[in-house]
């Protein structure tokens, strides 16, 4: 039998294992940071009506430039940020957010460029900076999983990077980043600078993000996704808001019609009921604040989140406790950082479940 | 306003023009080599139930391995080749076979290494090797546009190349290539060689494909798509055969959940249909044939075609020509080969109104 070592794949790929989650069905999985409730009724008709309509030129090529749905997400995002005018030839979008960093390194990183990122932060940051040939460095933080302006700035003189990426609020750690140090990087350097708001709608209500800064900042892009807030992780729709020249730039390194016509039309059906899917996401915060009481209280150290997650430290054996609640049926993740385990914010009875067995096993 | 060229971008896509297919809207449309048939409707509305249910836990990411798809694609293949063994373990799907074809360059190619194609082919397969740094080597075909396993083999000598790309039946010319080609550059190098078959279910009945060659040479791949034969251009669905190892590496190189979980469930649906999609196939190749004679009795020389398209010379003016069908409401494809233009099999009656149209337009 042939194995992978038998292959001539690219030498620095030799001994990599592939990115994975554990992909174990339980009662209670908290271990994504999936939105755990399912989409409303209504919307699912809806969707499912647009899809239909697709179909029946579905033996046809996808709209290219995606122009429906680069309207509906510059309409929400405007709807989302007061004051922030943002039309459709600033939207991009593509199959999950993952996509959408893949192309903005193939643009500005690639071979003999570099990125720079702060760890701990979402891991498929670099990754994609492996897999794309573009140099990771990794900056450091500072005390509390914070960034100050001077800290980023201090690793981007530094490290001279071509591009920074930032994550905000960051995961794992849920920590949301100051638009000071967004800022302070951007001017320290002529490179370009990535927020990825991933989890953007979960940050407390009426606080700027990162889509304030773009006017007057064309190396600026803010990197969303509708997995979390729109409950959308299945359907699979990463997009940013940058200059329009930023989506030129895409557009030489995506492959052509890299999104589906099913994808457009269940995400433009999905956009349209903004209201009643972010209704869901204060549910979720209500939840995320129980787990950091709750947490507190059996004396963890859960550290505070914008997102829909919760790091929490002072865990004597993460791994023993991950696989005593995993026989509980309920599963969350054990990133590796010492002491601490992450959990995602669920429903309330999932919350409940979780702080539960929390309880249980916790020695007093 | 910033311009592209204001921007941080890769130097080697400065001055780039991003791939594009003119995408007009027009009553009779045979330019991009679309599967003119509008899916079945019963086929519809098994893909809008499967959809429907996939839709209930959309908010969870999808299967990373989709394993049905798999399954489906793996059954799919042997029910077309006789005597094949192949297994979901030898299957891989993604977003388009372009996204096949850029996930096999991530993994085999890349900065230091070379890719071998013979043009004029698929216009993708060049422009995927620069995105992806890997160094395209452009060999040149026989006469006929036919390439002898001698050719072939006195290339990839001469050039040296990681992977070789063979496109049969080769776009835009229609030609099918010989399974002696394929074997003898298989033998006369080490590396990866890609059998691009996205026409493959056009080619003569009882012909046997690339499929055929897998036993036992585990450095081939061969790429299909749901694009054509299954008249999905719109739902984006590439995949490719090929031993397990090759899956093993790709895993290293893939987005992770980069196959939406509504595409998964389309996919699935339709290829349960296989043999009413097939019946589309047979009256596609009745008009392709159609459209063979129909030219070479204007006096046009079409070159003999194994695929829904059909690439023809003896055009003088292919610009002006192509601008006359254009205001007849036909679009068919320019690919700049001198004297030649492209056009895609429709259905009875598109290529009727092709071919009285070009009678209309042929100085007698």
């Amino acid at each position: 039998m042939t194995s992978l070592s038998d292959l001539p794949i690219r030498d620095d790929l030799r001994g990599l294992e592939p990115y994975g989650a554990p992909h174990l069905h339980l009662p209670v999985e908290l271990n994504v940071n999936e939105n755990t409730h399912p989409i409303p009724e209504d919307v699912a008709r809806d969707i499912i009506e647009s899809v239909a309509r697709e179909l029946l030129t579905v033996n046809r090529y996808p709209d290219r430039e995606f122009t429906a749905l680069r309207e509906s997400l510059a309409g929400y995002l405007v709807s989302t940020e007061p004051g922030l005018e943002l039309g459709p030839e600033g939207i991009w979008a593509a199959n999950g957010s993952n996509e959408i960093l893949q192309q903005i390194l193939m643009a500005f990183g690639g071979p003999g460029r570099s990125v720079l990122g702060f760890p701990p932060t979402y891991s498929m940051h670099s990754i994609i900076a492996h897999a794309t040939g573009t140099r990771w460095i990794a900056g450091e933080r500072d005390a509390d999983y914070l960034i100050s302006p001077e800290t980023a700035v201090d690793w981007v003189r530094r490290s001279e990077p071509d591009i920074v990426f930032l994550c905000s609020p960051n995961n794992p750690t849920g920590t949301a980043l100051g638009l000071d140090t967004i800022n302070a990087v951007y001017d320290a350097f002529d490179g370009v600078v990535v927020v990825d708001e991933a989890y953007a709608e979960f940050t407390a209500e009426g606080e700027p993000t990162a889509l304030s800064l773009l006017e007057g900042r064309p190396r600026l892009i803010v990197s969303r996704t509708m997995s979390k807030a729109f409950a959308f992780a299945g359907a699979r729709l990463g997009y940013l808001a940058a200059d329009p020249a930023v989506t030129d730039a895409l557009r030489l390194v995506r492959l052509p019609y890299h999104l589906s016509a099913l994808t457009q039309a269940a995400a433009v059906a999905a956009l349209a009921h903004a209201p009643e899917m972010l209704a869901m996401v204060d549910d979720i915060k209500f939840q995320r604040d129980r787990i950091e009481r709750g947490l507190a209280e059996l004396g963890y150290y859960p550290w505070p989140s914008a997102a829909n997650f919760v790091l929490f430290g002072g865990v004597s054996d993460p791994e023993g406790l991950w696989q005593q609640l995993l026989e509980r049926g309920i599963i969350i993740r054990n990133l590796s950082i010492p002491g601490h385990l992450r959990v995602s914010a669920g429903t309330a009875a999932e919350t409940t479940a979780f702080l539960d067995a929390m309880r249980e096993l916790t020695p007093r």
